[in-house]
Parts: C-alpha cells; sequence; structure tokens
C-alpha cells in the first residue's frame, strides 16, 4: 500500500528550543561543526487503494490543517513512496 | 552551507500513540482511505564547512546514539542537501 510522508518543521523565523537543546549539546560534546539544528516531524500516512489527485489534494490540506499548526510551523515537503508530490513552503 | 537531515520513527513492532491518535481523528473524520499513522522526527543540522565521509560518519553515530532512541525508534534516513546518504535502516 502506498505510504505518504508529510514533513513539518517549525517555522525559520520561529526559536526551535529543542533544536536550540540538541544543538547546544553538541557544542559542549566538542562538535562545533554542527551549528545549527532544528527539529520537525515527519507523519507517515498509509494510503488504502491507489494515489490520485484528489488523495494529494486532501493529505495536502490535512497537512496544513490537522497535521501542522500554521502558525508556527511549515509544511516542507509532501512524498509519495519516495517521491516528492511538492515543497509546499521550504 | 550544507544541511544534513536526519529521519526517525517509531519501530514498526512498537505502538505508536500519536500516530493512533491522528489515525483515530482521520476516521472519526471519515477519511477512511487513511489506514495508519506514524509519528516521527526530522532533524536538520547545518554543517560549517563541507560534508565529507567523516562527518557523515559522526552524524551517522549522532543519529543513533543521541537524537534517536535504539529501544523505540528506527533511524529511516539521512540525507545532505536532499542526496540519501544511506538508508539506515527501514
Amino acid at each position: 500500500m502506498p505510504t505518504i510522508v508529510v514533513e513539518i518543521m517549525p517555522k525559520a523565523e520561529l526559536l526551535d528550543p529543542q533544536g536550540k537543546a540538541v544543538g547546544g549539546a553538541l557544542a559542549r560534546l566538542g562538535k562545533s561543526q554542527f551549528s545549527s539544528v532544528r527539529i520537525g516531524k515527519r507523519f507517515e500516512v498509509v494510503v488504502d487503494g491507489t494515489v490520485d489527485a484528489s488523495t494529494i489534494a486532501e493529505i495536502r490540506e490535512l497537512a496544513e490543517d490537522m497535521f501542522s499548526n500554521s502558525v508556527i510551523e511549515d509544511v516542507v515537503e509532501i512524498t509519495v513512496d519516495g517521491v516528492a508530490v511538492e515543497a509546499v513552503s521550504a
């Protein structure tokens, strides 16, 4: 069955405290080549049947309205079985 | 500057309560074509300088030891500027 992957990241202009904490830990471990860490979410949705244009439209709507909080997050990628459907907003 | 993306998902054999909740909400909304949802994490790490084999070895180690909890999570993908380095364990 096809799997749709939706990737969501905190907006670039907002602080990401979780990512900052990991970035700080890396710096303390002496791994200074890694300058910035941001942490987002990855949704894997299994689809019954085939993925057509309406499925993609629906998943795009769900990604914007339900999976992400558009005030603080961006949907950065939607892929169907590894093929990028669209870079919604990077 | 190059960006490394590390994708982490809960292990397939474990329950993912957060994903189950979203899957249940989809079913209640009548979106029964989406049969299963699992939710993982996406790390974006910005690298100062170039990415060579040692950087990749280091990020792989960090992904296994620091970004993920190997008891309950798998590192499913590491990409450098959009190019898959390795499907670590799918």
